[in-house]
């Protein structure tokens, strides 16, 4: 028997599990569901799509739903909405309200008897875990989290709502020597300057003032002002074919010291280089949606994020196999 | 109420253990357990030291005793006579037997309704963590393990065997362009030769052969034969002064595609940078000790891998503040 999986939202994120769905022979797609149109929604694959209004209707069909919404309007609302009918994934990555989506989420979720699995992803995500277990093992020590390089999405729709701006590409890129630093055992302080860059492509439009749209770039509040940014003013055929993709990626590095005088340094460093972000998030979304179905037939239910998840409930080999091939 | 430790064998690993129970608050060392004469085994830190004999007197005192012996001889006897009394962990290494060494134990600790967490460090342990999460997220791909710079101990003991070896330290050494490769998503094939040399540092007895004894080494089947192999003589002296540390490391890598038509490319990447093995290998236990016994407490039983470990038992923090600082 397949868990059967269902998408809520198809934009990148969900076209990126329909794909995942592919290469996981233990799940299979039982639809897409949107608040468009359904029949002016193709899938890539040609998975049903239904309206989101409808799903109750297929609450005995699907044994796990990921919620492929944006966190800062669509989540907050949908999680808690769907998970006291369905055992749920999503992607909340808004740091700081996490703990009051848990909480939201946790009450529904423990009343309808269904586990609702929160902030996950890579940061939130794979990132956190990275930072629970280095920390756990080395409590006398630092971490540091460096994004990129990358394209930041809110990064760029800021550049694109300035005047004479027709399209942006914004990449996160880490400082090199910032990162030598950590990996030294140098437990550096730093700056939010001295640990990313910020470049950015910009199409403009003809006549528009670049120097305007520069400074406005390099000092727009919270996004560029604390960071040293370069923009590039390109045309629109540069964007479309050195610029099109989603590339991301980043580390989690820990420095931190043991024995009796604290003479020894070791460094733990996690690290991912990803083509497409949504494609990545995505096949955390579907492997962690696996554990919700796992973790809820053997009566668990409420709120959990990828802390509360013993690592065996991601993998469809038994754990005989596990522990025979990976242990 | 602190978590009360005991350490049974006290070596580098139980010194790292004592020391790692420093750094951690939530948790005390009770006291060493040894099978020499207690009174000629001087702690670091002026721990108890009791005669293994003496163990159960003390039951009601332990809640988590971590094992310090060696793989091949010691742990396979000593965790599954333990286990019925108290809640274990040991950092069993030998791959292959595994499998044996849980079933083994598994039967045991459930009779006596304790955890017994066996494989406990970093390969076992986090690697095997790291190979687990990256293969359950990118299904299509290939893991490489890689190991060093860092001191062999039983290659080291394997040339110090040879005729007319006083002394001898072996760095097994990944090969970077192997390393390269994996990280361009090349998925190569890579023999024994290609993913890592080993340098060998050997002090031999005045008036040695030292052309036999390279070749004797160089050709040693299972430990050199297979690879490229280094070997340097040196002076007691430099050994002492610039070979005493025992230092070790790796990395686990995956590369894996996702998209329609396995399009987009990822790599994952997990790397320890360690000073000192033992010690290292000693904080990873005894954040398992601090689960192990949390999981016990909460009325689990059995034979459990880090497999089997929910992320949020291994911190002394609260939920709340792990997700609050860390997610």
């Amino acid at each position: 028997m397949k868990i059967k999986i269902a998408i809520a939202g198809y934009g990148n994120l969900g076209r990126g599990v329909e794909c995942a769905i592919k290469q996981n022979p233990d799940t299979e797609l039982y639809g897409v569901f949107t608040r468009r149109a359904p029949e002016t929604v193709k899938t890539l694959t040609g998975a049903a799509v239904y309206h989101i209004d409808d799903i109750l209707n297929h609450k005995e069909n699907i044994d796990a739903l990921i919620i492929c919404g944006g966190s800062a309007t669509d989540l907050p609302t949908q999680t808690p909405y769907h998970e006291e009918h369905f055992n749920v994934v999503d992607s909340f990555d808004t740091h700081a309200k996490i703990p009051e989506h848990f909480s939201n989420v946790d009450k529904t979720a423990k009343k309808g008897k269904k586990i609702a699995m929160i902030s996950v992803g890579w940061d939130p995500g794979m990132f956190s875990l990275n930072r629970l277990y280095a920390e756990a093992i080395l409590p006398n020590g630092n971490d540091y989290t460096f994004w990129g390089k990358g394209v930041s999405q809110g990064h760029s729709d800021a550049i694109r709502r300035i005047d004479g701006v027709i399209d942006a590409r914004q990449y996160t890129i880490p400082v090199e020597a910032a990162i030598e630093s950590v990996r030294k055992g140098e437990n550096p302080t730093l700056s939010t300057r001295q640990k990313h860059t910020r470049e950015c492509f910009v199409v403009a439009e003809e006549g528009a003032d670049l120097k305007r749209i520069e400074t406005e770039i390099k000092t727009m509040p919270n996004y560029f002002a604390d960071y040293d940014t370069t923009v590039h003013f390109i045309t629109m055929e540069e964007m479309k074919q050195n610029h099109s993709g989603i590339p991301h990626g980043g580390m989690v590095l820990r420095s931190g010291k043991t024995g009796l005088n604290n003479e020894n340094t070791h460094i733990i460093e996690y690290s991912l280089r990803l083509d497409s972000n949504p494609e990545f998030t995505s096949s955390v979304l579907l492997a962690y949606a696996r554990a919700a179905y796992r973790m809820n037939k053997e009566g668990l239910s409420g709120c959990k994020t990828v802390f509360d998840v013993a690592p065996c409930y991601l993998s469809p080999a038994s754990n005989e196999d596990l522990r025979k091939r990976l242990l």
